[in-house]
């Protein structure tokens, strides 16, 4: 009884019927977010639980492959920001469009209070069907040039400050001397890699230093990747004395190809890798890397899903340079 | 009606009532194990969807942290298996009692179809909590030896041959002609830590070596536990030629010991490995290594965890030895 009267106070508080009270309470998916979000503020005032659309306070996260660092510094964040928050982590794995359209199904079936797509945009088809499912969705590190709307929906994505990392790394090894600096790209047409190559282009062209397209390379975004781009550059008649990886993966490779020469870095050639993923440490030396707050932008992104709020439409956070071991001052001749 | 009509069919045939029939199709907790499977049977071959007890398909994930590419291997693995077996994996990260006691009451009331703890054994208390919510559990590498009961309780669990892995690394480094064999442990205590040792001391036993006691070391499963015991060893008047290192990330260490002094394996010192986690071949040189199949370790915990059999209450699945490039013949003096 005495919780009834309050669900009728809150109710006339919030000028809504009691059913949308009790709708809120119990995580009801049909009720406008601004509503919701107004009647279970005063309803945790009056000390009641308030279950998560979906029925129970559970995010997916939604990743290509859990196949490196970099996706379990995400994970880490979103596990860690979804115990704070109250929500429990569910994650999924979804390569294709095909296993895509069926976690989708199963998440409309069970229920979510929305999920996280890493590195991966819905087709319009699926933005359709997440909307009509109710199932909000934000975007982390958005493979594309983050937009406000596709087709007509509206989208909300978190990423790191692409370009400017690039910028920074560039600097970093033209203060330290460097004349001649490599490029590693990631696979073309890849957002983030295209903003840290022009972040590249734009530390040269301050510093008043010609860009050599011949140093701008491209790889996939591993060791491999890296390996042989870099024993070709080595190759040359006039290598760089420094690299710039497109991520740590691609750093760890650049240091193979000098130890397979009995070379070392940063005696014989400079590589700042860019993530600063954990294991950045356990290279030797250990990397110089651009820091991308990997684990701080999937607790941004799980935040701005659970608020609800449509703005802003894209968050980029600051990425910043760690300096370790893999960068020092080039030994031989410009 | 025709629903109706088969579950009534199915509680005949089951020799069960019409209320377990329902209760096992809309996921009810309260049905024995045994019941379950035999009501679920019918049901799906009558073409009834079954729900997993805990109202939907969710197996809890638990881990201490995920600060690694070990905790990420076995998460891709459960993540895998999960979704061929049609339940989702929600990850939490406890460490401490407390985080575990909060998971415990979370789970119990959102309900789970059961969970797999990793690297932790739950106290006796919260074994007890467990068993009163329904919840079946299944560790995955146990971190004491693998018993079958704890108090009364049955505990299932699965691992790797740890013993064999150790065996099977120091005789690799024995065949390529090293007689000086340090090993580095994990953690004192550790039980996989242990069995390793015991399979490195077997492996000089069976050659005839005798093992120098000064030459066990031990410090956490970490570059840096490693780092500092390399450089003390290799500070000896009579030096190692090779290390069986605790894990990949010891042996990390052992080569940045090696880099920091010029040198290099397997030239100067053989190191191998112990996980094959994916960053492996991501060394210089890439690492020789005992793999411990992470993946298909998670995969068989969760299959255990759903069939609900009681035996075996322990499974370990075969380490194998993966020869890179780490490991060679000693180059200097015996």
């Amino acid at each position: 009884m005495a919780a009834n009267n309050t669900l009728t106070a809150i109710a006339v508080q919030a000028g809504v019927s009691v059913s949308t009270v009790s709708k809120v309470r119990n995580g009801g998916t049909d009720v406008a977010p601004a509503t919701r979000a107004r009647v279970a503020a005063l309803l945790r005032q009056h000390g009641h639980q308030v279950v998560s659309p979906g029925g129970f306070g559970v995010v997916d996260l939604l990743i290509g492959g859990l196949h490196g660092p970099w996706s379990e510094e995400l994970l880490r964040g979103a596990v860690e920001a979804g115990d704070e928050l109250g929500v429990s982590i569910l994650v999924t794995t979804a390569d294709s469009r095909a296993e895509y359209g069926k976690w989708l199904e199963r998440a409309a079936t069970r229920g979510t209070s929305g999920v996280l797509s890493v590195l991966r945009e819905p087709s319009a088809a699926d933005l359709r069907k997440l909307a009509r499912a109710k199932i909000p969705l934000v975007l982390i590190d958005p493979p594309r040039e983050p937009t406000v709307f596709i087709e007509s929906m509206r989208i909300r994505s978190v990423g790191t400050t692409n370009w400017q990392g690039g910028l920074t790394a560039t600097r970093h090894l033209i203060e330290l001397g460097h004349r001649r600096i490599a490029v590693i790209c990631g696979q073309e047409g890849l957002w983030s890699s295209q903003a840290r190559l022009e972040g590249y282009r734009a530390a040269l062209a301050e510093a008043g230093l010609r860009a050599d397209e011949r140093l701008v390379c491209h790889g996939s975004l591993s060791p491999d990747g890296a390996r042989y781009v870099t024993a070709a550059l080595l190759d040359r008649a006039d290598p760089p004395t420094a690299i710039v990886a497109g991520n740590d993966g691609q750093a760890f490779g650049v240091l193979q190809a000098l130890g397979e020469r009995g070379l070392r870095a940063p005696d014989d050639l400079s590589v700042i890798g860019f993530d600063d993923v954990p294991i950045a440490t356990w290279a030797s030396p250990p990397l110089t890397t651009i820091r991308q707050p990997l684990a701080a932008m999937a607790a941004t992104a799980l935040r701005l899903l659970l608020s609800g709020s449509a703005e802003p439409h894209h968050i980029e956070l600051a990425t910043s340079l760690v300096i370790r071991q893999s960068t020092g001052a080039p030994s031989f001749g410009q």
